[in-house]
């Protein structure tokens, strides 16, 4: 079970996230491609930092929207969708040059994937852009109960599928993660984070918020790194998980 | 000699120039990259007209500043110069896999461009940062009478240089283009644009504004397509040139 | 009945529209802020312009969004709303200063327009920040068959309002624009244009696709100078209208 | 003496500074107008912030460059300049509308202010754009050893000065501050920063790094509130100018 982390997300001047801390902890970093975050030189510093932990480098695109940082929906055709992607992929893929690296993965960021996760046309675009990038380029997306529906597309698409989870996340009874306006959505407890990640990992599931068994089979967990809880949150995970470099 | 031509300068709702009628009069077209003009949809549809032409795609990349067009001198650090060229060599190229196409040349644009001939570590870092994009890939740069100069440096970094000419442009003793704020800077007289075009053609160099002839190289004519007279001038050096489609 | 245009959307290098051409022609000019279209230059030119043509000024605020021309929804809070608002008003105004000149009322551009005219409170949020701004200010918004609901809203809120309508556009049986999407959404045919002004400035409506009679009383036409036959088409609607000046 | 700062430096999901905590501890508040850091959100809460401390609200325009935050020259023309600085101080004008405020002065940020500082064109197009948006309106610029030229400048475009200095940076023999590439160029010693601000409040000037007294009349001390031992130096230097609330 690897672990994912959103890497590489400052801009000019403007510090955000804790990348030398979170770097040594991880096994992919979804770096931000200059769309919501990162300008070249943040690219630049985020990609030698992961070369010198030996993290494998995600693309991270997203919708062109610096002042709302990619969250906000801007709806495109798919022809706009396959130009964005495209156009990122290729940028950050251009600068892992310099530092004798390669993409390995891609994992939309914000809006867009939550945007693509509910319209399969935009899934679709999504896939096409990534395949079109390069055949054995993977897409990760988020595991839910229709992951065997996601997996058929990226066949027909003819790309690899990554799935990921959340071990801080509640899960609704649709395999879906409960909106964080909810109470509950998510877990702020050391231990049921810790468990949920086992679960993931050992059994591929985790109980829905009413008690049911979702079988939810994840590639990866995507943690974070924002604050020194979430720093020891990824170290009991690493921990439990039975990976090394705790 | 080829003729080359920037294109792809539209952005968004704005256009500019009028790529569908000079694309079929040029080999090389040189692509914005989203720095100084250009967005991905343009890039797309600029790339797919000169596919359709058989154009060769040349990279245009510039300073961060769609406000001035790239027009305006930005200071970098070598580092800062070599991750602005890589991500937006990378962008474009990228954008390129969608028509089946590839990148054939980089020719920096405006500020960029006229920083670099006047500061050769910035040449230096530009050329470093195409070499370690793709050692095949050949820098354009304007000719000057320091020709044998900066084709040592492309030799040193390991990189192909071709050198570009202006038909339309007064040269002065340097071998440098008049300034533009000086009478008689830009040729206006067809019949003088078409006589300096072969000049460069055939002799492989023009007569100074003082009358002195200067040894001037040139793979490639600079041409502009922003109005009927630019259209008809291209028009007009294609025939002297004996280049067919005219 | 005043005339109204769209003005000052250039932006950097980019041209857009013929400003100089449209503007002797009309009564008010609609001028961007810097969130869609227009930097400070633009505005600077564009105001005087409307200085010397004794053209009222006003503002013509959007979403941020350059790439998007303002027109794509971006969701917001009616916090960020009036914060938007009262940015780009104030820019205007700041502006004005140069040339003597003031603002004289308030249009919403684009896709801010269109999301405003479908929830109410977003357009509260409008009012609000206008009369913020300036109790005395004007806004101008569509005129549909709710304007009565929308005056009582202005009256609520306290501040003057502006109904425009178009004369070169389809209205439906609810009095809203025909979608641009449907056959005979647009007027191309001069003597409808006109006869359609003129049903507006004499009568206070038109009729529907459907022929029913609509009341739509307006206090402006929103014209469009983007080409010749929009030229032609201002100079005819004001000398049917009896306007100086045709 | 009144202590001023720069604030207001977040921009979208950027955070920047700690304006809750600096914001008690000073008179006077440089807010950000969008140019280089800052959007109306980030503005809307610095000025209720602002608002609640009873702090003065300076604009702080700078040339339009958010990935270099203003810290990078870009040549404009004077009319250029007093563009800009109209958008920029309409903005925030507009927005402290929101809040019953009005704006008490201006102060141009990074290298606007080295440039306008070196070159006497630009600070007349400075001058004259301030005195343009409002003749009471004073502009702030550093104190040097040329201050009774900037003084006579100011008069001559009718409009008032404030004159600021650091307490944390050394002057050389021309009053300058030393650059910052230079050993000694900032105090970090509190028991000095402290002493240097009661130097230029109770005597008028400091001692240059050679030891030669300069006379210097500064209306406000320029503080910073980035990290805990910033703020523990405004308290030390409000104590030693006997300001209350420390």
């Amino acid at each position: 079970m690897k672990l994912n982390c959103d890497l590489g997300e400052s801009y000019g001047a403007w510090q955000m996230g804790q990348d030398d801390l979170v770097m040594p902890l991880i096994d992919m970093a979804n770096v931000a491609c200059g769309f919501h975050a990162a300008d070249p030189m943040v690219i630049r510093k985020t990609l030698a930092l992961a070369a010198a932990h030996h993290v494998a480098i995600g693309a991270h695109p997203s919708y062109h929207d610096l002042p709302g940082f990619g969250r906000r929906s801007i709806h495109h055709t798919p022809e706009e969708i396959e130009a964005l992607m495209l156009y990122q992929l290729g940028a950050l893929e251009g600068m892992c040059r310099s530092e004798g690296l390669t993409l390995s993965y891609v994992k939309p960021h914000g809006a867009l994937n939550n945007d693509m996760m509910r319209d399969n046309n935009l899934l679709r675009a999504v896939m096409e852009a990534v395949r079109t990038f390069r055949t054995d380029l993977p897409l990760m997306i988020p595991v839910t109960s229709n992951y065997r529906e996601h997996q058929q597309m990226a066949a027909d698409a003819g790309l690899p599928l990554l799935l990921e989870a959340f071990a801080d996340r509640a899960y609704d009874d649709e395999g879906q993660l409960v909106s964080r306006r909810q109470a509950g959505a998510v877990h702020e407890n050391p231990d049921i984070i810790v468990r949920q990640a086992k679960s993931f990992a050992d059994k591929g599931g985790v109980f829905s918020t009413t008690g049911n068994w979702l079988e939810l089979p994840a590639d990866s967990l995507c943690v974070h790194g924002d604050n020194e809880a979430a720093l020891e949150a990824i170290k009991a995970i690493r921990k439990a998980l039975g990976k090394s470099g705790q």
